[in-house]
């Protein structure tokens, strides 16, 4: 899984996840799957921007390919304990765009 | 599709992607992306830590999640247009370990 830490300037209009907490979001994930004995299969990386500032902090998991936005370090262990370990997404989190269900906006 | 740019003290003995030149892949595989006008449909990301260090550079591409090791700048056009063009991975840069194949190592 892949967490959004861009940063842009702090001017900019859209926002970025840096600003919006994405380090932290990502070292909880890393904590969260720590304590449960998951760090070795299941990977919280860091990524450059993931093309939905506006919605930071952005995370995908893959191989699902199911688009997390507005993730806040209180979200993740509801990510980690319903998506991670049940294989139920978290839906109020998830992003209106998610390839693995087609285009929904356009 | 994601690309590793993580750096390592220099004395370790793994290497990291940086060092072998991870920026320069993906901003090679950015303008390849770009002259063929695929920039909007595929992203080629900054990634942290692929844990493949010995393999670097190292590239995965989603959600197919095919990995591939050892890249330099000098495959990128092969790997743009024989697999996110053609479809068809890359064979002889593929890393042993592919998830999508199952775990073929273990």
């Amino acid at each position: 899984m892949f967490v959004c830490i861009n940063e842009r300037p702090a001017d900019n209009p859209k926002g970025c996840c840096k600003a919006k907490g994405g380090v932290e979001v990502r070292d909880e994930l890393k904590l969260q799957l720590k304590k449960l004995g998951l760090s070795k299969s299941i990977r919280a990386n860091n990524s450059g921007c993931l093309d939905q500032c506006e919605h930071g902090v952005t995370v995908v998991v893959y191989p699902e390919q199911v688009w997390y936005g507005g993730v806040t370090v209180d979200d993740v262990k509801e990510i980690v304990e319903k998506h991670l370990v049940g294989g139920e997404p978290v839906t109020r989190l998830l992003l209106p765009d998610q390839p693995h269900l087609g285009d929904q906006k356009k």
